[in-house]
C-alpha cells in the first residue's frame, strides 16, 4: 500500500499536470485565433466581435502582447469577481445553482476536516494500534497513512466514542447546510421566477393521451374539451405533428444551401472562372457540372418536395399526434390546468406544465399509456443489467474482437497484425480499449436509455440520465473500488452474505482503500477539472471546421462549440466526491483536504466556464436540486450504512447501538426536506401566479395575449417558414421580443455593440475583459 | 404433523361449532326480544319498528311459531336475494365494495382450486419421494398430507416444471381478476359520485396549516386569502373552534337530562311519592335530595356554564384553529382547490378534500408541519417496535403481574391466592391471559397510533389502522406461525442469514405447516365468521342495557348498537387469507378448499349482517379499494418470493431462474395498476365536477347554496344547539335535507313508515321480511 511519501509523489505530479493544463490554458486563451473558443457566450451574446478582423496581419493570430503573459493566473479572481445576481442574469439560474453544488461541497466540508482534524487525527494518531498489528500480522498491508485513520484504534477501545460523537456532528452539519442551501436555493427559484419576464411556458400546458374521437379531429376534440371544462380561462392551442421526415429535409436544405453559397462567393472572387463540382454523393464522384447551377437546381428540388410534405403534414390527420399545448388566458388558468385531472380516466387527457419552448424533446410526445408503462420496465430491467452486468457484454464484444476475428473482416491487415510485436500489443490493449471506448460510450447509451423511457423535455432527459449514472458510478466506481471484482459477482456475494455482514465486508476495507481513493481525486477530479477548463477537444474541433468546412461567416458561427454543462455526466461525478468526503470524515480524515481543493477548485474554473463559455440549451429553473439534495442524503446514508458496518468489525457492540438512530433521523430529515420544500420545485402555486397576473394586467392591460402565444409551440421546423411566410407579430412590450424571433434580435443587437474584446481591449478592461459585460455597469 | 384423518376430525369439530352457532342465531333471531340485536339497521333507517309494542304479552318476548323455526337458514338465500344496485343504495358504497373482496376471493381461488386440484395433486401423488424420505430419515415428521404436497417430489425432478407453470398461470390469473376488479370498482365508484345527491364535501375544502397574521383574525385572513386567489369561485368559509371542553359538557348534560326523564316518568306513575336520590358520585352515596329538583337544578347549572364556555369558545381568538372550511360556489372550484398548491411555502395553506361532516376527526384539525412530521417519525419507531418487540411489554408487564405482586398490592387477595390450585391455575395461566388481553387491546393500540399520527378523518384513521394491522399479522402471525420464535428473534435470524437464505428457511417449513393453517382457517376463519352473525357480545350488552339502564325510550333506542365493519381489523384478516391460498395454491393445494370455503361463508355472512345490523359511520366512496389491491399484491409477491426459497431447496436451479421474472411483472402490473386507477380514488376530476355543476345549474338555477353550506361543517357541539335556536333553514330541494336536520328527518319518516317486520310479519314478507325496502320495488 501506498504510503505516506508515495502520496506526496502522487500529489506532486498531479498538481504538476493541473499546472501545465493551467499554463496552456492560459496562454492559449489570449491568442485571438482562439478567442471563438475560450470566449464563446459573450459571441453568442453578440457582445464580442471577432478579433481577427482588426490589427496587423500576424496580431490577427498570434498575441505578441508580453505583459499580458505574466498575468497567466488573472482569469481566477475575475471568475470570483461577477456577483451572483448577475451571474443569474448573464447564465441563468440553472448554471448559478450548478456551481452553488461546489460551494456546497465547501460549507460542508471545510469545517469537517477542521474538526476532524483537530479531534480525530490525534486520537487516531495515539491508538498505537498500529504497532500491534504490525507485528502481529506481518501479511496485512499497512501504511503510514493508517496511522492516521480508524485503523489505529484497538478493537474495543472507548476512543470509538470519538468517531461515533463526531459521526453525529457531521450528520447534522451535513444536515443543516443541506437545509439551509435548500432554503436559499428555493428562494433564488422563488425570486427568478417572480422576476421572469413573460413566457409562453408560463400560460400553457402540455396535454398527451387525447383521446380518439369518431366525430371529430384531434384540434376539435381538444378545443371543445377545454371549452367545456375551463370556460372562462382557455384559450387557445397548438396541435403536435409529427414532422421528423420534414425536419430531416430542412437539415439537408441548409447543408445544400451553405454549399451554393460558398460557391457563390468563390465565384464572385474569380468571376472568370464557373466552379464545378461532381453530381454524386458528397461531391466526390460522378460526372462534373457546374456547382452552382447544380446546387440551385438541387435546392429547387428539395423546396417542392418540402412544401409536399410539409403539405401532407398540416392535412393528414394521420400526422397529428394525440397531444397538444393548451394555452390559457392567465397563469392561474394554466396553473390549475397543470396541477388538477381532467378525466375520470387517470390515463387520459394528461395535463402538465409546458417544458419551455427549447426544452421539449419532441419525438415522445405521442406515447400511449400502456405503451409508456412498458418502456419503463423494460429500461428498469436494462438498468438493472447495465449496472450489475456491464461487463458481459463488453467480454463478449472483447472475445469477437480477437485477432482472428478481425483477420478474418479485414484480411488484408492480415501481415500486420502477424508481425510478433502489434500481435503482442494488440492482444494485451485490445480488450482495455474496448473497455475504454465503452465508458465513453455510457453517457450515450444511459441517455438513449432515457428517452426510450419517454420524457418530454430535455432537461427531465438529463436529470433522469444523471440518476442512472449515478447508480452506475456508486456500483462500479465506488463499490467495485472497495471490493474488487465485477458487479455481478459482488451482486452474487451479498446474496449469500447475510446483510449484517455486508457492512462489515465492506467496512474492513474502507480504511485500507483510502489511499486508492486519493490518488483518484487527484487524478479524476485535479487534473479533470484542469482539463476541462482547457477545452482541449473543442479547440481542435473548431480548429479542424475553420481549416476544412468554414465556407461562410455563418458557418464560422456554428463551427464555434460553445458546449453546455454536461449534467447527465458532471453532476453524479460530484456526488462521488461528497460520498467519499462523509465516509472518510469518520473514518481516515486525511482524505478530507484533498476533497476540499477539489470543491475550490472546481468552484472556480466551473464559475470562469460559466461565464465565458457555456451556452445553456434551456433554462428549468433549477428545477433539479432535489436530486441533487436527495442523492447527497443517499450518500450520507450510504456513508453511515458502512461506518456501521466498520464500527461492528471492531467489536465495538455498545457504541453500534448508539450509531443507529443516525440512518433513522437521517432518512426522517430527508422525508421532512421533501415536504418542506419539494413542491417548490414542481409546482406553480396559485397565490404567485395570481400575483403575477394581477400585476400584468394592472401594468398592460391592452396585452394581446393569443398573438404572444400563437406560435410559440410550433415544432421548430414550421416555425422557420412562418419567419419567411408571415409578417413580424407585433407585441405591445418591446423588452419581451417573440421567442420565434429571438435569434434575428440577437443579431441586430450584435451588429451594434462596440468592437469590444479584441486582443488588446483584454488588458485594458479589468481582467477577463470579457467578464464586464454591459449588465456589468449597474452593479 | 397430523394425518388427513386428523384434520377431518378437526373439520368435523369445527363444522359442528360453526353449524352450532348458526343454530343459536337461528333460533335468537326470531325472538321479538332479539328483534333490535339482529335487525338494528331497519330500526334506524326508521322502516322497522319495535315488535315488542304489539301481541299478545308473551309473543312480546317469545317467538312461538314452530313453523319458522324448521326454516332456520333461511336467511342464507335472503341475503344473497338483495341485487348489488339495491345493496348500495341500502347500505353504502363502503359496505358493497366490502364483500366484493370476498367474491373477489372467491373469483381468484375458485379456478385456482379445480386447476391446482386437476394438475398438481396428480403430479405430486405420483411423486413418489414420500416413501424415500419415509425410509431415509425417521426424524422428520412427514404427513399423509405430504403426499399430495411438493414434499413428495424429489429434489431435481423435472416435475417441478408443472409447478412453475402453474405458479405463472394462478399468477396471471390472480392479476386478470385483480385488474378486472379494480375496474369494477372504480366504475362503481364513478357511477356513484355522479349519481350522488348534493353534499356538502363536494364543495368544500379543508385548509390546514394557516399561516398566523398580526393584523387579521384566522377567518379574516382565509377570506382575504381566497377572494383573492380564488376570486371566481370563493363561497364562504367555517373556520374550527377548539371545542373540546365544550364538547364533555354537552355529554355530560345529555346524561343529566336522561336521568331527569327517568325520574320524571317516574314520578308520573307512581304521583304520590316524589323519588328521592343521593346527591353524591352516580347518586350512590351523600345525603338524600329530591331527585327531580335535583337533576333540573344541576342541569341549570350546567346549562349556565355550557353557555358560559360556549362564549368563550365563539369569542376568544386563541380557540379558534389555523384551520378552515372554505366551500365555493361550484364542484369545479372546489376540485380545483383541493388539487392545487395554493402557496409557495408548501407547508402552509394546505389544501385538501374536506371529509363528509360525519367523517371528519375534529381533535387532529390544528397540528403544524413540523410537529405532524415528528408524530409520524416517532409512530414510524413505535410502530417498528410494536411489530419486533411485541413481546417485550408484555414479558414486562408478565412479570410485575406475578403474584407476589398481586398479593402486594391487593393484600385481601391472599387467602384466596395462597391456596395450592388455585396458585397453580393462576401461575399457568397468567401470562397466557395477559396475552389474549393485549392481542384484544392491539387494534385499539394502532388506532391509538394513527390517531396520533394526525389523520383528519375516521376513514383514514381506519385504513392507516388497517395498513398497521396487516403488517402486524404479517409479522406476528405468518412468519411467525411458519417460523417459531418471537418477531426479534426472527428479526436478528434474519440480519444474520443472507438475503438468499431467508426465503430458503422459510421455504423449508412452508409445507410442514400446512396442517396448522389448515386448522387456522377452520377455527379462524369459519367458526369465526359463525360467531360473527350470532353478535353475542352485541346480545349480551344489549340485555344488560336494557335490564338495568334503560330508562327512557330515547336511552332502549341508544342501547341498540347496530355496531359497524371493524374496516382496520377484518381487512387485514381476510388478507391473510388471500396470503395463504396464494402460496400453499404451488405447495399444499389441499389447502385451497378450506379457503374457498371460508370465502363463501363469509361473503353469505357479511351480506347478512351489512343488510340487516351494520349501520356505517361514514360514506368514503370505496376509497379503500387501493389499499386492498396494494395488499393482495403483497400477498402475491411474498407467496412468490417463499416459493422460490421453497424450489432452491429443491436444487431446481434451472427451473429457478424461470421464476425470477414473475415477481418483477407483478410489481410491474402493481405500478400499471397505480397509474391506471389510483387517481379515481383519490381525486375528483374537473370533467366530472364540470358535468354536475353544469346540470345542477340547469334543474335548480334558483339555489342558494350558500344557506345549503351554512351549517354543514360546523362542530358537531354547535350544531345541536343552533338546532334549538335557530329556525329549521329552508331549502329548495326536498330530496336532499340538510346533514344538519338530518337526524330529525330521519326520526319523522321512522313514524310514518308502517307497522314493519314484527316477527309474524317476517314469515310473510319474502324472506328476511325485512330486506324489500321501499326501494326494492325499482327493481
Amino acid at each position: 500500500m501506498a504510503t505516506l511519501s508515495d502520496i506526496a509523489v502522487s500529489a506532486a505530479i498531479n498538481c504538476l499536470s493541473a499546472v501545465l493544463f493551467l499554463v496552456a490554458f492560459a496562454i492559449l486563451r489570449l491568442q485571438p485565433l482562439n478567442d471563438r473558443v475560450y470566449f464563446p457566450k459573450w459571441y453568442l451574446k453578440g457582445i464580442r466581435d471577432s478579433p481577427t478582423s482588426s490589427g496587423t496581419y500576424v496580431k490577427k493570430f498570434v498575441n505578441l502582447d508580453a505583459k499580458m503573459y505574466l498575468k497567466f493566473l488573472n482569469w481566477m479572481p475575475a471568475a470570483l469577481r461577477m456577483p451572483e445576481p448577475e451571474l443569474i442574469e448573464h447564465a441563468g439560474l440553472d448554471s448559478a445553482v450548478y456551481i452553488r453544488i461546489y460551494l456546497l461541497g465547501l460549507k460542508i466540508f471545510c469545517p469537517i476536516t477542521l474538526l476532524s482534524f483537530a479531534v480525530l487525527v490525534p486520537v487516531n494518531y495515539t491508538g498505537d494500534h498500529f504497532e500491534v498489528m504490525k507485528t502481529n500480522m506481518k501479511d496485512l498491508t499497512f501504511s503510514d497513512i493508517d496511522k492516521l485513520s480508524i485503523s489505529n484504534i484497538a478493537p474495543g477501545s472507548s476512543r470509538l466514542y470519538a468517531h461515533i460523537v463526531m459521526a453525529y456532528v457531521f450528520t447534522f452539519w451535513t444536515c443543516f447546510a443541506l437545509y439551509r442551501e435548500y432554503m436559499i436555493v428555493a428562494k433564488m427559484r422563488l425570486h427568478f421566477i417572480a422576476n421572469e419576464r413573460r413566457r409562453p411556458d408560463q400560460f400553457t400546458v402540455l396535454v398527451r393521451n387525447v383521446p380518439p374521437d369518431v366525430d371529430e379531429s384531434v384540434s376539435e376534440h381538444v378545443e371543445h374539451f377545454f371549452c367545456v371544462n375551463h370556460p372562462d380561462h382557455y384559450l387557445t392551442h397548438q396541435v403536435v405533428y409529427d414532422a421528423n421526415t420534414l425536419a430531416d429535409m430542412v437539415v439537408v436544405k441548409k447543408s445544400l444551401q451553405n454549399w451554393l453559397t460558398y460557391y457563390t462567393n468563390k465565384y464572385e472572387r474569380h468571376p472568370n472562372k464557373r466552379p464545378t463540382t461532381k453530381a454524386g454523393f458528397w461531391g466526390l464522384w460522378g460526372k462534373h457540372v457546374d456547382a452552382i447551377d447544380f446546387y440551385t437546381e438541387q435546392i429547387e428540388t428539395l423546396s417542392k418536395e418540402e412544401e409536399a410534405e410539409r403539405e401532407r403534414v398540416l392535412n393528414d390527420p394521420s400526422c397529428i399526434m394525440p397531444a397538444a399545448f393548451v394555452s390559457f388566458r392567465s397563469r392561474w388558468g394554466a396553473a390549475v390546468c397543470a396541477q388538477t385531472d381532467q378525466s375520470h380516466n387517470p390515463t387520459k387527457w394528461l395535463t402538465e406544465w409546458a417544458p419551455e419552448p427549447r426544452d421539449i424533446y419532441w419525438d415522445n410526445l405521442a406515447i400511449p399509456y400502456v405503451e409508456l408503462n412498458l418502456r419503463r420496465l423494460l429500461m428498469a430491467v436494462a438498468l438493472f443489467g447495465l449496472t450489475f452486468c456491464f461487463m458481459v457484454p463488453i467480454a463478449f464484444v472483447q472475445t469477437l474482437a480477437n485477432l482472428e476475428g478481425i483477420q478474418k473482416v479485414f484480411p488484408f491487415l492480415r501481415p500486420l497484425i502477424e508481425m510478433g510485436s502489434v500481435k503482442s500489443v494488440l492482444q494485451g490493449y485490445l480488450p482495455g480499449i474496448i473497455l475504454k471506448i465503452f465508458l465513453i460510450l455510457l453517457p450515450t447509451i444511459i441517455m438513449f436509455m432515457s428517452k426510450i423511457e419517454g420524457f418530454t423535455a430535455h432537461s427531465s432527459l438529463e436529470t433522469r440520465s444523471a440518476g442512472k449514472y449515478h447508480l452506475f458510478l456508486l456500483v462500479n466506481v465506488f463499490l467495485g473500488s472497495i471490493i474488487t471484482g465485477t458487479a455481478l459477482q459482488q451482486l452474487k456475494e451479498f446474496m449469500n452474505q447475510s446483510p449484517a455482514e455486508i457492512p462489515k465486508t465492506v467496512g474492513v476495507s474502507i480504511p485500507m482503500k483510502a489511499t486508492f481513493f486519493i490518488t483518484y481525486v487527484m487524478v479524476d477530479g485535479w487534473s479533470g477539472v484542469a482539463a476541462e477548463i482547457l477545452r482541449l477537444v473543442p479547440l481542435i474541433v473548431f480548429h479542424l471546421k475553420n481549416a476544412f468546412l468554414v465556407k461562410t461567416e455563418k458557418d464560422r458561427e456554428e463551427a464555434m462549440d460553445a458546449g453546455s454543462l454536461t449534467w447527465a455526466v458532471s453532476e453524479p461525478r460530484i456526488q462521488l466526491y461528497f460520498l467519499l468526503g462523509l465516509l472518510y470524515s469518520t473514518v481516515t480524515p486525511i482524505l478530507l483536504p484533498f476533497i476540499v481543493i477539489f470543491f475550490a477548485f472546481a468552484f472556480l474554473v466551473f464559475r470562469h466556464q460559466i461565464i465565458n463559455v457555456y451556452d445553456q440549451k434551456y433554462e428549468s429553473s433549477a428545477a433539479f436540486w432535489p436530486d441533487v439534495h436527495r442523492q447527497i442524503i443517499i450518500g450520507l446514508m450510504i456513508s453511515q450504512f458502512l461506518f456501521l458496518g466498520l464500527l461492528n468489525t471492531k467489536k465495538a457492540t455498545n457504541a453500534n447501538y448508539c450509531l443507529i438512530p443516525l440512518p433513522i433521523l437521517t432518512f426522517w430529515f430527508f422525508r421532512f426536506c421533501k415536504g418542506r420544500f419539494e413542491a417548490q420545485f414542481k409546482r406553480f402555486p396559485l397565490e404567485d401566479a395570481m400575483k403575477k397576473d394581477t400585476l400584468e394586467r394592472a401594468t398592460e392591460p391592452n396585452l394581446n395575449i393569443k398573438l404572444y402565444l400563437q406560435d410559440a409551440y410550433v415544432h421548430p421546423v414550421f416555425k422557420g417558414s412562418m419567419e419567411f411566410e408571415r409578417p413580424v407579430v407585433v407585441d405591445e412590450e418591446e423588452n419581451s421580443p417573440l421567442v420565434a424571433t429571438k435569434r434575428s434580435i440577437h443579431h441586430r443587437e450584435g451588429k451594434k455593440v462596440i468592437q469590444q474584446g479584441s486582443s488588446e481591449d483584454i488588458t485594458e478592461t479589468p481582467k477577463g475583459g470579457s467578464v464586464a459585460g454591459p449588465s456589468a455597469r449597474h452593479w
